[in-house]
C-alpha cells in the first residue's frame, strides 16, 4: 500500500486539454467488467470524481479535462487494490492558440465556448467517415480542412443502410458480425482510433456530434438491452468526456429504434448526466416530423426536458425553428433538412440552391442547420455517410454565410417585422438580417426605430457579394431590391 | 286579366342557353323592394320556378336556362296584377358548338359539364377587371383569349386595395361614394354591364368564379346587414343564375369579414342553395391558413358542410391537397397560392418556377390550382386584379400542363407509392402521374403492377417536352432521370 501513496508530478495540462493517467493491472477474467477504476480530481475546494476505463494489455486509464488553472492533484479508486489510492499532480496552464474549451449554451438560443467566444455551429453530416479506413478518412480530414464546417455528425457504431454494406475494420465491442460481440468486452483499437479521428478534428476546430445509438444495424448493436446499453455508454464517457470538442447525441432518428421507449432515453440522458463530469451538450435526433407523429398519437421526445441542451431536429422546412424556439426556449439545430445531392432517396436530392436557402432560412431566424451532401459516385463514397471530397456548390456558400454570422451578433427573433415572406433576426435596434428566400420582391416598405440612423448591405446569398446601399435609413422608407430570388439584407444601427 | 292568359311563343333557346322574358311595368316607388316577379317554369311533369328581378325603365325580367331538349311553357308570377301570370313557351334545342353545360361535381373530387366531358379547372385571377373599363377590359378578354385559363375570380364589388385606388365606373346599387348608396335600389347599368362580361367570357369557354362578398372595400358593401345581404344576393341570383358559365364564390378570405360570423356564411349558402335553381358550383375562400386558425381557436369555414359543393382553399404549400381530399371527400381547388411576380407583397412575388410547380403538384394529386400574376407596371395595371396583358413565363407552362391533363384521367390519389419526395396521382393501374418538384434524383426504383406492361414518358415541365422512355416497363425496374429539377414522369399501361 506504501507505494501508492506516493505523489507523482505529471506534465502541464492545458485548460480543457486532456489529462491521462496510466496504470498496469490485471488482465485475467473481464477487466472490462470485474475492476473497478476511476479517479477524484482536486482543486482547493473542488473534488470532481472520474471514470477510468481499461484499454486493453493490462492497461487502467483514467482521462481528465481541467476547466480552471492551478495545480491539481488526484486519488484513483479502484476495486483492485494496486490501482486504488495511487496519487498524482499536474499543473493545468493556460490554453494554446485555438482551445475556447467545450461548447456551451448560451443566452438562451445560442452556444458559446467555456471562454466565452460565440460559437456558431456550422454542421455537416458523414455519419461513419470514421469506419472508412484510413486512406478515404485522411482525405476527409483533409477536405474538412477547406471546408467551412465546425460540427461534425458522426456515428460511434457502423451503419448498415443502402450505400452502406461493406464490413467496417473495427467495432466498439470484441468479436465479429460472423462470430458475434461480446458486449461486455470493448475492442481498445477501434477506441483508439476513434479518439485519433476526434483529437484531430479538434485539430481543425470542429465539434464532434457524436452519435451515439442509431437504428442502421446488421451488428446488434441497435438492439441492445437497457443494461447494454448503459454499460456502453459509461466506457464511451470514461473514454470521450475529456475530449473538449464532444457533443453528446443520443441518437440519429431515434424514432426508427422501435425496441427503445421514451423511459430508455430518459435514462440514457439521466446516465450521461450523471456520468459526464464536463456536462458536454446532450440532444437526441428524430426520423419523423412532428405531424405524423402526432396522427400516430406520438410526439417528438421532449427536448424541454431539462436534460437536453437543444433540440436536435429533421425537419424539411425550415419556417418553423421560431416556432421550436419558443416551445423548447432552448438552442435549435436542425441536424437534417435533406441533402444536396441527387441520389435515388428523397432526402438526399436537394438542389444546392435549396440547401443554402435552409441555411440561411435557419440562421436568420436564430437557429443553426446542418449540411449534408448526396451525389451518386461511380464508387458509392457519398460525403453524407462516407465523407470524401465534397462535390456539390452548397460548401462555399455556406461559408459565405458563417463568415456574415460571425460578424453580427447571436439573433434574437426580430423586433422589427420584415413581412411574412422574410425571414428574420436581429439585436434589437442594432442589427437584422433578412432573408428573402425565393420570394423575389422588386421594392420593399421598411420601417425602423426613427431615432436612429443605419446602413444597409444588399447580400446575394448565392453570389456570394455584399453591397452598401447608399445613403443611410431611418423611420419609413422605401428601398428598391433586385426582383430575384435569394437575397438579404443587413441592416446596422450607426454608433451615434 | 284575359290578355295576361295569351300563351306567345318564343324563339328557340339551346339547352344550357339563357332564355329572357321581359315585360314592362310600375316604375313608381321602389320596383326592387316592392314587386315581387318570377315565373314558373313547365316541362311535362317537371315545373321550375325562377325569381325574375327589375331592370330599371319599368322592365321585369326573368331568365331561365333549360337543361332539356322540349317545349317548354312558363307562367308569371307578381304581386303587380298586370305583371301575374302571363304565360308563354319556347323550344328548347340541342346546344351549340362549345355549349357543354354548367359544371358540376363529378366522381367525388373532379368536375364535368353537364353533358358529362371532364372539366380540368385551369383558373387565373383578376379580381376587378370587369371594373376597368373597356379598353382595359377589352384588353383582358384578348389576354384570356390566348392563355390557357378555363376559369377566372372575379369580383361583384371593386376592390379598395393597394393598387386599387381608383374609383370604378359603375357600382351594383345606386349611389356613389359621394352620396352613398342605396342598398335597396340595383344599378341595372352595372349589371348589364357584369353580364356582357359574363358573356364574353362564356364565348371564350371560361367559368366565371364570381366571388358575392369581399373584405377590401371602401363604399360600405364589406358591411352590410345580414337583411342587405341577402337582398342583394338574391338580385344577383335572380339576374345571373342563368348563365351556365357561374360559380358561386361566397366570398374572397371570408376570415377578414370580422363583421360576420360562421352563422351568417351558412345562412348565405343556404340562401343561395334555395334561389339557385341550377345549383350552380358554391365554395368559400379563406385567407389564414388553418394552422394560425387553430392557433386562435378557430377553425376554417368546414368545406365538409353538405351546401359547400368543392373547396376553395388559399395555401400556399401545395402538399396538402391529398390531406384535405381525404378530410372533405370533394374536389379541392386551391384558388390562391401566391402568385407569380415581384411586388413588395409576400403573396406576389413567387417566381414563375414557383407557380408553376405549385400547379404540378396540385393537379398531380388530384387538385386544382389557381393562377396569378403581379409584377410590377408603369400603370399599377397587374393582372392579378386588374386584368391587362400577361407577362410572365408561367401561363404558357400551364398551357402545357392542362393540354396533359386533359389527355389523361381525373386523377385518384397513385395507388402506386411513388416515394414521399413526389407528388403523384392515378388511374389505378392504367396510369399515373408523378412529379418531382425540386427534387432531382438521378435514378429511381420503381415498381409497378407485374402482370402489365408499361411506356413511360419523361415530361420537362418547365421547358415543356415530352420524351418516350425507350422500351416498356412492369414490375420492379430502375429508370435513370436527369438528376435536375421540376421532371415528371407519365406512365401508362399498354392496351393489352
Amino acid at each position: 500500500m506504501a507505494d501508492n501513496t506516493v505523489n507523482e508530478q505529471h506534465p502541464a495540462t492545458e485548460q480543457w486539454g486532456q489529462f491521462e493517467f496510466r496504470l498496469n493491472g490485471p488482465a485475467d477474467g473481464n477487466p472490462y467488467e470485474d475492476n473497478r477504476f476511476g479517479a477524484r480530481f482536486s482543486l482547493q475546494h473542488r473534488m470532481i470524481e472520474v471514470d477510468g476505463f481499461y484499454d486493453g494489455d493490462g492497461q487502467y486509464v483514467v482521462r481528465f479535462m481541467p476547466d480552471t488553472l492551478g495545480e491539481w492533484s488526484f486519488t484513483t479508486i479502484s476495486s483492485v487494490p494496486e490501482l486504488d489510492a495511487r496519487t498524482g499532480s499536474f499543473t493545468c496552464i493556460a490554453p494554446t492558440h485555438g482551445n475556447h474549451g467545450p461548447v456551451r449554451v448560451s443566452r438562451t438560443y445560442h452556444f458559446a465556448y467555456a471562454d466565452g467566444k460565440p460559437f456558431f455551429p456550422v454542421g455537416t453530416t458523414a455519419y461513419v467517415w470514421n469506419h472508412q479506413g484510413r486512406e478515404l478518412e485522411e482525405q476527409t480530414l483533409e477536405s474538412l480542412k477547406q471546408a467551412p464546417f465546425n460540427k461534425i455528425r458522426m456515428c460511434v457504431f457502423p451503419k448498415h443502410y443502402d450505400y452502406n454494406l461493406h464490413e467496417p475494420e473495427h467495432c466498439a465491442f470484441e468479436g465479429s458480425l460472423e462470430t458475434g460481440f461480446d458486449l461486455t468486452r470493448f475492442n481498445p483499437r477501434f477506441w483508439r482510433h476513434l479518439e485519433q479521428r476526434l483529437t484531430e478534428l479538434q485539430d481543425l476546430g470542429i465539434e464532434a456530434d457524436l452519435i451515439l445509438l442509431h437504428p442502421y444495424d446488421r451488428w446488434g448493436f441497435a438492439k441492445m438491452t437497457r443494461e447494454q446499453d448503459h454499460r456502453y455508454l459509461r466506457y464511451a464517457m470514461a473514454r470521450l468526456a475529456s475530449f473538449r470538442n464532444i457533443w453528446w447525441s443520443l441518437a440519429n432518428e431515434y424514432d426508427l429504434m422501435f425496441e427503445k421507449t421514451m423511459d430508455d432515453w430518459d435514462a440514457i440522458f439521466h446516465l450521461i448526466q450523471q456520468h459526464d463530469p464536463y456536462q458536454h451538450l446532450r440532444s437526441i435526433h428524430n426520423w419523423q416530423h412532428p405531424e405524423i407523429h402526432y396522427r400516430n398519437n406520438q410526439h417528438w421526445y421532449d427536448h424541454g426536458k431539462p436534460w437536453v441542451t437543444h433540440a436536435s431536429i429533421q425537419h424539411a422546412d425550415l419556417h418553423f425553428v421560431t416556432e421550436w424556439r419558443q416551445q423548447y426556449r432552448k438552442p435549435i439545430v436542425v441536424d437534417e433538412c435533406r441533402y444536396e445531392g441527387n441520389i435515388n432517396h428523397g432526402w438526399g436530392n436537394i438542389t444546392a440552391e435549396k440547401m443554402v436557402e435552409c441555411f440561411w432560412k435557419g440562421m436568420a431566424q436564430g437557429g443553426y442547420v446542418t449540411h449534408g451532401e448526396t451525389y451518386t459516385h461511380p464508387e458509392n463514397i457519398i460525403w453524407w455517410s462516407h465523407g470524401g471530397t465534397l462535390h456539390g456548390q452548397s460548401a462555399e456558400r455556406i461559408a459565405f454565410l458563417r463568415r456574415i454570422m460571425e460578424q453580427g451578433p447571436q439573433l434574437d427573433t426580430s423586433d422589427v417585422p420584415f413581412h411574412w415572406d422574410t425571414e428574420a433576426g436581429g439585436a434589437a435596434g442594432e442589427y437584422y438580417l433578412v432573408y428573402f428566400g425565393d420570394s423575389r420582391p422588386s421594392f420593399r416598405e421598411l420601417k425602423l426605430d426613427e431615432s436612429n440612423t443605419f446602413t444597409i448591405d444588399l447580400i446575394d446569398t448565392w453570389n456570394m457579394t455584399v453591397e452598401r446601399l447608399p445613403g443611410e435609413y431611418s423611420g419609413a422608407f422605401r428601398i428598391p431590391l433586385p426582383g430575384k430570388p435569394y437575397y438579404a439584407l443587413r441592416i446596422i444601427r450607426k454608433p451615434s
